[in-house]
Order: C-alpha cells, then sequence, then structure tokens
C-alpha cells in the first residue's frame, strides 16, 4: 500500500504507477532531500516533537542513507513514487516506527520546494563559476592578441575594422550580464519554503528560523500559500539559461563561419572537432554546432516551464512535476556548454595574417573617409553620399580606395589632399576611433584592465 | 582512434567525448540501425560491391549483434560516440575485416536518416492504434450514457443542457482529426533516404529500388541533398503530437474540473487518482494534472526543434543530433497520456444525479425562451434583449425562469402563454434543438453510428 | 534616393520598400529619438562638431517636429524606412543643410540602441506603478476580509480551511517578485549604448559621459561592439513579462473557476463581465479569460525574440528589427492586463457565506484529526493511516468528520476524547496553524502589516 | 447598451471596453463575415424563418454595407465590440427591425467559426499559388545553371563538389512538401461550423447541406459542441507557416553567408539589398535578414495558439479570441516572405567562377579518392583511414590531393596509378556519383523533368 493509501479501496495500476512516479528524474535531489530531513529531524527536537534519542536515530538512519545511495548500494525504484517516498519508506524499513515520525509537520508539497531550491542555488553557484571561467578564457585570449587586427561586421558584411582583442571583449561584456542576472535570481529565491506544509502552514508550533538558519537560507517565505505554490526560481533561472545559450549560440555561430575554409580566421583545436564518416578530408566544428542546437532544447526547457505554469490554480498541482526534468536537463546543457566553450577558446588558433588581409577588401576604411570630408568642412550626410559613389567607382574599376588616385578624388571634393592615404590605412582606421568603449588600443586596454579588476573581484 | 579520425593528430577531449556522443540517446534506434544495414549489405551484394558469402557474413555477425543486445549482453559506451559507430565497431571485431565493407557507399548522414525515418514511422503506427482505442473508449462511454443530461458551458458558465454522449463524442471528433493529420504525415515521411551518401550521391550504382522495397518505402527522396538535410517529417510528427496533447490537456482539465467536489460530476477510479502525504482525506486527479502539465514538454519539444532547424546551411550540421532526444521524449509522453486517458475514460464514474440537478439552475433555457418568442413573431435580436430582462428579474427574485408566473411573463410579452413551461422543461431544452449534429438523440445516435462505422473501418 | 543610397545603381523594389521598413511600428518611439537627438547635438556642440548656432537650429528643428508630431500634423510613411531616416529627412527639409550635421559621430546602430533602451526604461517604470496599484488592490481587499473563510485547494479538492486574506495574500506575494525582478533588469539596463557608432566606436572625441549625464543613464556601455548587438534588455523584459503575466494567469484561472456556479465564490462586476450574442442568461468572466489568453502571445513574443537572437553573429543585423514589434506587443498587453485585473479584484463580490459552507463538505480538517493523533502519541506517517481508514468510513456513511461518534472515533484509537470534535471545528482549524507564514489571524495580520509597510516603502 | 446587454445593471467600464473588443484585429474578416450572413439569411427564407422580402431586404443591407467599408466609408468602432456586432448593428440601422432576425438560428460563437474558417481557406489557397511561384522561381534558376559547379557543404564545412542545380532543387523539394501539408490541413478545415448554434445545435430546423453548398464547404462538422470550440485548423496553418518559414530561413541563412565577401557566391540585386546610414559602402542583405528574423515572430505565433488552447474547457472561451491576431500575422508574414524570396531568387547573380574556384581547396574530392582505393580492393573503412592520412600529408605540404605526386601515392598504396588524377578532377567528381538522385547531370536533368511535371501539373 502507499505510504498516503488509507482512504483507498483500490491499489494504482501499473501503468498509473509508470506514468506517476518522478523517481527517474526527482532522485538527483536525494542529498537535498536527506540534508532537508536532517535539519527538519532537528527543529522538531528543539520543538518536542521528538526526543534527543528520536533524533539521533534519524538522523543516524538518514545518513546511511546517504552513504548506501553514495556507494550505489541502493537502486530506486520506480514503487515508491518519488525521492521523498522512498527514503522515508528506507528509513522506517531501517529504524522502525521512530522513522514514522520525521513527517510531522511538514508535507511533500513545502519538502519539494525546499529540495528543488537547494539544487538550484547550489547549482546557480556552479554555473558562475562557470561564468567566470569562460570570461577568464575570453580575457586571457584577448590579452594576448591586442595587436590583431580583424574585420568587423554588421549584416556579415565587412563593415569596419577592429582588434580581435576588443572582439572577443564584446562576449566578456554580455557574459558579465549574464554573471549578474544569475545573481540576481539567486538572491530572489534565497528563502526558505519549508514549514509551509500542505498549504496552511502547520499546526504544531515549528522554528522556521532555526531552519532558515541551519539550511543556510537569507529569508523565511513569508506566505504559506505561495511558498507551496511558487515555481519562478525555477523559470527565472531557466530564462536566464536560455539568455545565456543565446549568447553562447551568438559565439558558437562565429566559429563555425569563422572556421570555414572561406573565411578561414579561427582553426580549432583537433581535441574540439571531429571527422566525417565518409568524407575522409572533414574536420568539423561539431562541438560549436552542438551548443548551438541545444539552445533549442534550452529554450523548449523555459517554454515548457512557463506553460505549464500558465493558469494552474494554488496550490500544488501535479503538473508542477514536470519542472524538475525541465530544470535538470537546462542546467546540464548550460553547464557543459560553457566548459567546452572555455576549452574551444583557449586551443584555438586564430589566424592573424588571414584576418588582416580580409580587412584589406570591402571598403571598410569608407566610413574614415566620409568622417575625413567632415573635417573638411562637408556635412555628414553629404559626405556619406560623397563616398557612396567613390565606392561605387572603385567596385567598377576594381580598386580600393587607397588605390584611388588623387586627382580623382579632387575631382569628387578639390580640398582632399595627400593625407587622405594615411586616414585609409588599416592600423589608422583602428588607432582613429576616439570614443570611449571603441576598438583603438587605448580603449581596448581599459577594458582588459576592467575585466581584470571584475574578475579578481568576483573570484 | 576514431573509425574518422585518419587526418587528425590529437584524440579528442574526453568532455568533448562525452558532448559529442549521442549514443545514450540514438542507442534506441538500435533495433532500425541494424534494420537498414541489413538492407544496405544485401544491396551491396545485389550490385557487386560484396560477394555472397561477404554478404552473409555481414548479416549474421548484425543479427548476432542484435540478439546481443536484446539479451543485455552488450553496453553501450560513450566512447563509440552513436549507435552507428558502435555496431560498425562491434562488426568488425565479430567478423574482421570484412566489416569494413559494410560502410562502402553510405554515410552517416543517411544512414542515420534512414533509421529515424523507419522509427518514426513504427510510431506513428503506434500512436494511431491508442488514438483508435481512445476513441474507442470515448465511444463506449457515449453509447452507454445517451440518456444523461448535463450542463454545457461556455467561459466555464453554464450555457445550454447538453446529453453526456454529446459532449464525449466532441472529443471523438478531435481525436478523428488528430488521426488523420498522423496519416497525412506518414505519408508525407514514407520516402527512402537511403543512398543520398553524405550530400551528393554516390559513386557507386547503388540501386535505390531495392533499398526502398525492403525497407517498405512507398517512395524514394529525390534529390540526396534534401534526403540527408531534411527534418521535417520529425517536426511535423512534433506538431501533430503537440496538437494531439492540446486536446488530452482540454479533456484533462474538464476532469480536474468535473472532479472537483463543487462541480463533483466525475468520480475517477482509485487506480488513476492518488493521496496526499499530509492531508488523509485527499484523493487527487494526478493522471489528468500529469497530462496536463505534459503538454508544456511537448511543446518545449517542438519549439526545440523548431529553433534547431531555423536558419542551419545544407546539408548536415551536428545541431541535428539534437533531433532524436526530442522527437523520443514528445512520442513516449504522448503514447503513455493517450493510454491513460483511456484508461481513466473507461473506469470513470459518471454522477448523472448531480449532472441533471447542475442544469436546472444557471437558466440553461434562456436560449430556449428566446426562440420561444420568435415564434410569437418577436425578431431574435428583441427577444435576446426582453429575455435578458426575465433573466434580470429572475435573479432579482431569487427565482428559475419555470418558477416565474405566466401573468408575470405576459406583462413583458403578452402572447406568451401556457406551453412555455413545457419550452422550459430542460429534457425539451435538449430535444428541441433539431439542427443536424446538435445534441438532440436522434442526432446523438447518428453520430455513434458514424462513429461506429469509422472505428470498423480504420481498424 | 535613400539617405544611404550614394553607392547603389538601382532604387529598392517596392515590394522590398514594404517588407524592409519598420516606420509602422518604430514610429512609437519617436519621441525618445528626438530625446537622443537632441542630447547627441548638444554633446556635438560641445566637442565643437557643431558651433551653437548650428545646434541650436538643430534643436529647434527637433522641438518643431515633435510637436508636429504628437499635434498629428504629419503622417509617417513607409518611404522612410523608419524613424531615424525619417525625422533626419524632416529636420533636413526644415533647417536645409545645417540637418546634414546630426548624424555626425553615430550610425543607426546606437541610435536605435539608445532609443529602444530609453523607452524600455520608462515603460519599466510604468510598469512597477501598475504592480504596485495591483498589489494595493490585493493588499485593500485582504485587509477588508480577514474573517472570511474559505476551502484551500491542492489538485482542485479541498485541501484545508483558510484565510481569505491570506489567499488574496498569496499573490501579493507573486507580484512583489516580479516588481524586484522589473528593478533588477532596470539596473542591469541603465548603460548607454550612444556612442559606439556602427560597431567599432567612432572617429570623434565624443563625451559619452556628457550623454550619459544628459539622457539620464547610471553607467556607459564599455564595449562598441556589445553596446549596438545587444538586446539582452528587450529580451529580460519580455522575460519577466512572461513571468509576471503567469502570475495574472493563476488569478484570472481561479477567477473563471470561482465564479461558475458551482463554486460561486466570486461575483464579478457587471463592469468587468460580459454577455452572449444568443444566451440572454450569460454573464462572462471575459476579461479573466484574456488575461489567461494572452499570456500565451506575451510567451509567443519571449520566443520570437530569443528565437531572433539565436545565433547571430555580431554586430548588428537586420534580425533585429523584429525586436521592437515583440516587446511593443509584451509591454502593452502586460500593462492593460494588470489595469484590468486591478479593477476586477477592486470590484468583485466574495461570496462570503458560500466560501465557509464549502469548508464543510471535503474533510478539510482530515490533517488537523491527524495532527491530534500525533499529540496522543502515535507517530505522524501512522496517524495519517488512521485518519485515511476515518474518512473512507465517513464517506461510506456519508458523514463528516464531525458527525462520527465519539465511541466510533475511540474504535480507531482508544485515546481519542470529547475535545476532538474542538479540533475540528473548521475556524479552529484554521487558528490552529500556527507556523510562521500559515493561516491563522496572527501570521496574516503580520503579512499586511509587512505588505503595508513595503508598499509605503515603494511609493 | 450592449445588443447582449439585456440582464446587465451596469456598464461596461471604457477600459473593458478597450480590452475586450477586437475589432481592431477581427474588421479584417468583414468580407467573410458578410459572405457568412449572406448565406445564413438565404437558409433562414428556404426553412421560413424570414419571408422572401425580408430575405432581399436584408440582403441589400448586407451588400450595402460591404461597399460602404471597400469605399472606406464606414469607422470601425471599439464600442461596437467585433465584426460581428458592428455588421449587425449597421444593418438594424439600415434597414430597421427586419435586421433583427438576422441572428436567429445562430451564434457568434458559430459565426466566428465560420468566417475565420472561410479566411484560412482563402489564405491557404493564396499561400499555395506563392509556395508555386517561389518552386518556379528556383526551377528556372536550376535549368538556367545546370552547368554551374559549386562546393557542397556539412557542418559549414566543404565536403564534396554539387551542382548549383542540384543544390536550389534542394530546396523545391522542400516547398513541395509545405505544398502538400498546406493541402492537407485544407482537406481537413474543409468543413462547415456554421449552423452550429452556441454549442448545442439550434432549434431550428436549419438546413446545413444548403449552408454547405452555398459556402462551398466539402463537409458539415457533425459535434456542434465540437465545431465552435476547434480551432486545430488555426494551429495546423500556423504550424505549417513555421515549417516554411523554417525552409527559407534556410535559405536566407545561406544568401546571407553566400553573399559574404568570403564566400561571395551570390551577389543580391540592388533591389533587395539596403545601405548603411553610416558606412557608405555597405550593400546588406537585409531581406534575407529580415525573412530569418522574422522566423522567431512565425514561431511565437504557433507557440502563442498553441498556449492559448492548452487546457481551455469546452466549449467557447474568450481566450480564443486571441487566435485571430497571432494568425492573421503569421499569414501576412509568410505570403510577404514568400514573395520577396522569390524575386530574390530571380534577380540574384551567381558567381560562377568564384564558385568553381572554391570547389579546388578543401580536398572536396576525398571521398572519391577513398571510393577508388575500394575499386583496389581495399575495404571502404580503410580506405577512408588511408586517405585520411594522404589529407594530413597534403595539408603538412601544403598541396591539393590533386597536387601530390604518384610515387608519394603509391607509398601509401602501391596499386594506385596514373588514373588517380582523372578520379580527382572536380568536375569527374560530380559526373561520377551515380546514384538515382545525385548530383550528376543526367540525375539533376530528371529533377528539373519531374519538377516540370509537377509544376504544371499543380499549377
Amino acid at each position: 500500500m502507499k505510504l498516503w493509501g488509507g482512504r483507498f479501496k483500490e491499489d494504482t495500476d501499473e501503468l498509473m504507477d509508470l506514468f506517476n512516479a518522478s523517481i527517474d528524474i526527482d532522485s538527483l535531489l536525494y542529498k537535498e532531500d536527506i540534508e532537508g530531513s536532517l535539519a527538519h529531524v532537528q527543529m522538531l527536537e528543539k520543538i518536542g516533537i521528538v526526543n534527543s534519542e528520536e533524533c539521533d536515530l534519524i538522523k543516524t538512519g538518514l545518513r546511511d542513507i546517504l552513504l548506501d545511495i553514495e556507494n550505489g548500494d541502493i537502486e530506486f525504484s520506480i514503487s515508491d513514487e518519488d525521492i521523498h517516498m522512498f527514503i522515508e519508506r528506507l528509513l522506517i524499513e531501517k529504524i522502525g516506527e521512530v522513522g514514522k515520525k520525521l513527517h510531522t509537520a511538514r508535507s511533500r508539497n513545502d519538502q519539494t520546494a525546499v529540495d528543488l531550491r537547494l539544487y538550484v542555488k547550489k547549482e546557480i553557484s556552479k554555473i558562475k563559476l562557470l561564468i567566470h571561467e569562460l570570461m577568464t578564457s575570453l580575457y586571457k585570449r584577448a590579452k594576448e592578441n591586442t595587436e590583431v587586427i580583424m574585420p568587423g561586421y554588421t549584416h556579415l558584411q565587412r563593415a569596419q575594422p577592429i582588434r580581435l582583442s576588443f572582439y572577443l571583449m564584446a562576449y566578456f561584456s554580455m557574459l558579465k550580464r549574464d554573471y549578474i542576472r544569475f545573481d540576481n535570481a539567486y538572491k530572489l529565491m534565497d528563502e526558505l519554503p519549508l514549514g509551509a506544509g500542505a498549504l496552511a502552514g502547520t499546526s504544531y508550533e515549528t522554528d522556521r528560523e532555526f531552519l532558515r538558519d541551519i539550511l543556510g537560507f537569507e529569508e523565511i517565505m513569508g506566505n504559506a500559500l505561495d511558498a507551496v505554490s511558487d515555481r519562478d526560481y525555477v523559470i527565472e533561472t531557466s530564462s536566464n539559461i536560455a539568455l545565456g545559450m543565446m549568447h553562447l549560440s551568438r559565439i558558437a555561430e562565429e566559429i563555425v563561419i569563422f572556421s570555414s575554409k572561406e573565411f578561414d580566421f579561427f582553426t580549432l583545436s583537433d581535441k574540439y572537432s571531429t571527422g566525417s564518416s565518409i568524407m575522409p578530408q572533414k574536420k568539423n566544428p561539431d562541438a560549436a554546432e552542438l551548443i548551438r542546437g541545444k539552445t533549442g532544447s534550452v529554450y523548449g526547457n523555459l517554454l515548457a516551464l512557463l506553460v505549464m505554469m500558465k493558469g494552474l490554480p494554488l496550490a500544488y498541482n501535479k503538473d508542477m512535476q514536470e519542472d524538475k526534468k525541465q530544470i535538470f536537463e537546462a542546467i546540464d546543457n548550460f553547464k557543459i556548454s560553457l566548459s567546452i566553450m572555455s576549452k574551444m577558446i583557449q586551443t584555438m588558433i586564430f589566424n592573424k595574417t588571414r584576418m588582416f588581409e580580409a580587412t584589406q577588401q570591402g571598403f571598410l576604411n569608407a566610413t574614415d573617409l566620409a568622417d575625413y570630408l567632415v573635417t573638411l568642412g562637408i556635412p555628414f550626410r553629404k559626405s556619406h553620399e560623397i563616398v557612396g559613389s567613390l565606392v561605387a567607382y572603385a567596385i567598377a574599376n576594381n580598386l580600393t580606395l587607397e588605390e584611388i588616385a588623387l586627382d580623382k578624388y579632387q575631382e569628387f571634393v578639390t580640398e582632399i589632399d595627400q593625407s587622405v592615404y594615411d586616414i585609409l590605412a588599416i592600423e589608422n582606421c583602428v588607432e582613429s576611433k576616439k570614443s570611449m568603449g571603441s576598438t583603438n588600443m587605448i580603449s581596448t586596454l581599459e577594458m582588459l584592465g576592467n575585466a581584470y579588476n571584475w574578475l579578481e573581484e568576483n573570484r
């Protein structure tokens, strides 16, 4: 008979047991479940529901179960429905009737809520470390490569020449926001739900402050009904993961494109590439593609959670059982993607010559030419138009802007003089960017300095 | 060394192997992979790439592997990357050099394409059976309950009285469309991709008609590049599942609401209900809630697939590896949801008295009253307004329409006579619906007759 | 010719103009665009790109355009592509050649980035006010109704009796998290992108600190490439809206269910209900249903944004033009939903008698009985089982727990005495909940006190 | 007062009117609404509810309203709630009391169902035409370019050389499936809902066969409850659009990549490109990017619809009002994307020389070399490994496979002879593909022939 089966006349159908059971998923929470129970029993002792002998017995029982699970001595069984019922049954088997006292003054509703919150909090801490690690990889490669110049793109068309460091630091900036976002989510979820009972609180004089302290929460959830109904923290974490994976998908896309034969900017390490079963020459950026592909999966997790919670009346509904599968999967995919991306970044080769060559074709200095005309007194919108015509002329004659003769320039604007060729030199185009946050050397070094400080402060 | 590792100098990183491997998921395809290889090797024999002895050796090898897997004698290993490489390696270990001939004239790209197509086709057949089964359950309960009258709702407000059978047959109609939709998808995907090679076809004179016949496809994919890039069939199946689960979620929602103490229309079997760990009186419609909750999961699968394929250049990209996890999960959730729903429908008790009682309150006969006024020559829009006022009067005086006195009625419309009370009787309101497809007995019996025929024809 | 058309030989196709134009959407940003340009031109003056006369001319021109738009004197035209080009063209028409200087040292990429950020920041402030307003409505109704007792539900089955105030305050808690989440998002997005140029910075010595101060940002975006590529703030806002709408959809669902004839807990004001075109008696909770329905729409906006940004290479890509439609729509739907919900809450009638009656049936006191047995020395898990049997007995004999005779109780547990009937009284079940955050009067008043303080502090 | 307002005491709040109104969206259905009403009134005459004079009056009134709307003489007003109430009010204003008879024997529930079905059916027909048009564009460009050879890619790495025609025909194949999918959806939705009344049928002897014939439906919906609750056809259409846009997003992605300076395979017409506000040289593939970006939007529409319908009890709920906005938007985005894509394909220049050059680097002939070794008696898996080593050797020595000397080849495999160089010639690699559906000339011409026939048959 089920532990809750007192009022039932018929056993549940076998297929129903299979359908209903969540233990294949929530067994992942065994550690947090035992952690929560250890805290709960100590609280029960403190308020006199169990005596100190009973408390010790239960604590020892729980710790034994933890060891058994970690040693692989116990198999989870579907007939136990979920990890909570599983551990409670083991405990009763192990220590007898006393074990039946553990579930006093709590419900599976607040128990599962505290387990999952403990789990997600721990995982966020791991995620923050991995983000920090990837940021460090980006920072290091940026620091090593301040001299490297590459094309900057908009619409995948060459736009303006930029430093590789500046490019890498754009991703650093995105990841920094991700880090803060996880921090914000952590703080908002750092509230104890345990003690809410089924939905209304309990009729025991429980000590929730004691539970909060022992389980390491910052606050106590102030409304029991909310405490057992709330999955905001799961969705917010999943949403932050979706945003983070979106960022990774962008680097991934650029790794794929920049590793193509046509671009040939990046060469991936063999360690993070794979071959083809049929085409012997192939070396494929599988890791980057998989990260890009898993972005869809992670979006799916977020949507599943949002859809699951939509329109659910208070308090607990069984629909919410699906939350764990989704968030576990999202967390796992994000963590491994962060690690792999970090290693790819660390080990890839930047083909500097090829990147610089690529800045020579495509009129990446056209904006600088337009800005030069502004210094000659031509309003920008007009100078833009003149340079447009010069580009059209250059294309028609298969020239670069540097190759247009001075007298030709002067046909367009008489004031143009020899100095135009300095303006047009790609290195100068990079260095001429003077605004704060731009791609010139001073700005780039400043970014790197700030990044170093941030990484140190958040170590 | 990887089977494709000829050109590589460094081994892949361990974390990369873990990240890259799909064997934990695609091992589910072992049967289809061997089925495809058996067909392929026979074709290779037919066109003279392997001789008949080699063919037999390979066939025996493959069948032995199949047996070993089914007997649980082999463990899948992450170092084998995917099920295809795994089986090829086993084959070579088993039968030696000859095994190395199997992969002639094919690529993993067309191999995985044919495996997954074979799998999805089989699963669609199973899904169709399960839909048929649920339709049969609905049909049977409808047939048993033609006399039962319940409130029909719009906006969850009582609207008009209807037959329970008529209500159940609405879901029958939805599921029939689902059935046809899966049938359409099946026909559209019933094309052989094998023989497409990596993307361009192969340089062997392969016999794709032979492959088509032996593997049971209707057509052959006419463009090799499309054959290896196409995942339409996965998305279309996933999309049909999403629609089907949406239908199930609607029944599920109504089961939850109708099983509430307040409605009390349905009583679920103990077999498909569960209890509470803390509240001894609880009997919860968990199965229905889980189906509703899994709808989010299934939507997530569809979106993951759509996102994965968005903007992917031709032909194969590693992103596509994520397709299997999503579709396997969606199929499994849909199949078990169909089964459980079928059993719930079969075993639930309809609380007929309560349902009929519920039609007595809430002015469900107001439309009939309005229609009656039309027969007295009042335009409908005006008669609607008059009945609106009558309802307001009834609410104010805490009456039902049946309880309003005739002289009161005549204050509103002088032509109203005694026959109004016949009009207002709930049973008459049900029977008075005369249009095709309506809730009266004749229409309902006609629906049941059509349903029976359809179920027989599609058995 | 387009303002950017210098290098083009052919005009764009008409259909292309229609497809490409975003002005039908981004015209909403006219105010922010002008605000940004006013700041930009003052900065240009400060660094000597325009003189003070030119600056005044441009400022006057821009302000005139603002007035013209607000007076409805100008029609947006698709041939202008977007609001930025539109205003620049108007300016040049109005003040001549000087107008052509405005676009110096900026690009549409950083211009659109600053416009949208200004807009979203303003809207978040409005959203926070509306959340505060809804929280106030919930608080007020909760404060008025501390004596009202209703059933608390899990799985939509009656679970334990709770106070209406306690129920309403659960939603208050959710909305408080929403408020904080918007606050966090605001702080993270409060960085100036203007000055980033196209992607690399500009070759003018722009003063971004000046721009920051004048436009009211807290920080300056430190990497130009990131500044023009970033849409995190749009997605994070959209994600917060999705979470917030999920909360509203839960209240909405309960309004729909609780307004049904069967529950009859809430009566909506006529002001927020509608009727039927055919059924004269109907009064439908349309507003609640629409909020629930729009939740799907808002989820769709979030998905669209995430999909749009997935795998986009740096920096600006035209795909990103779709961001505005999505976020404008999400914001509008959320704002009006918050307002309507607030008004519904303020005006609805709580049917207190009916709610209390509903606590009398369904064994909502069973947990209290189990807890009572614990005080008699029975371990909880065992007492749960006993009460399960008592409930089964009561159902079989059509009794409530209060109606079971004492000697019958003593057959189950001999120690049970007369005091059991006190335990079972519903009011006592509510008051007996002693834990922090529970439904008893003291806890509820504490919640209300905290709520009041929070509302005051965040006014 | 609202037309349904008989029982209401208070008017709806102004904000509620704004929130509730759908007329800003569903006014798009004015034509279908009038079409449906014209059919309905003729049916009412046929069964004697209105006489022939009344019928003529109503018909004339409706046709006048149609003209007025099409001439822009009437403004839709939010106070009219929806297009149905709007037209009914106008009719009553125009022709007096007789107009009040039109709504006899129908409800807004079946009225809106028939309107939307008529609309979606028409739009599907238009979509099929546009798909046919795009297929024709692909076919024509493929037919003109059978001689053009380009690299085929997997993982965006050069894989094997293919014909441009073969590449274009891969998209043709995808679109053909889209076409069939819309056809299937059309057939499944081609059922008349009108006559279902509010949910239960009507008490008039309506003639639904007459309605079916006059409105051009194939079947009649057999269950009234299903008829008013069903939005399957909206979701299925939206889902087909999502799949179709996914296909377009793939071509779009390749257009963006292939138009980059680095690839330089395609040159877009100026007509479908745009420039930059700051960088005078830019020519951007905006149209392709927008299609890619709108794919997210269209996915969002699908999700919104699925979420909206999830868990909705029967029959009509106000949530369903949101369906129109979503499907209208998806249809519009898909139609314009198909048109623009067709025009881009028609007008783009294929840079043949550049494409062929690209096949010379990247070992695209490695598979052919491996296949050649198979003909020398080496099992494929081994020959794959040997070629892998040869590629590694070539990379190390900066050679192509064609440039490796014969004696070097013979160090790897002694049997290799001079004929290897023929094998390696790119044109031969293309032509050597012999399997059905491959890239060689004969297969390609066959594809083109089949395509021509299909286009003709489906004209």
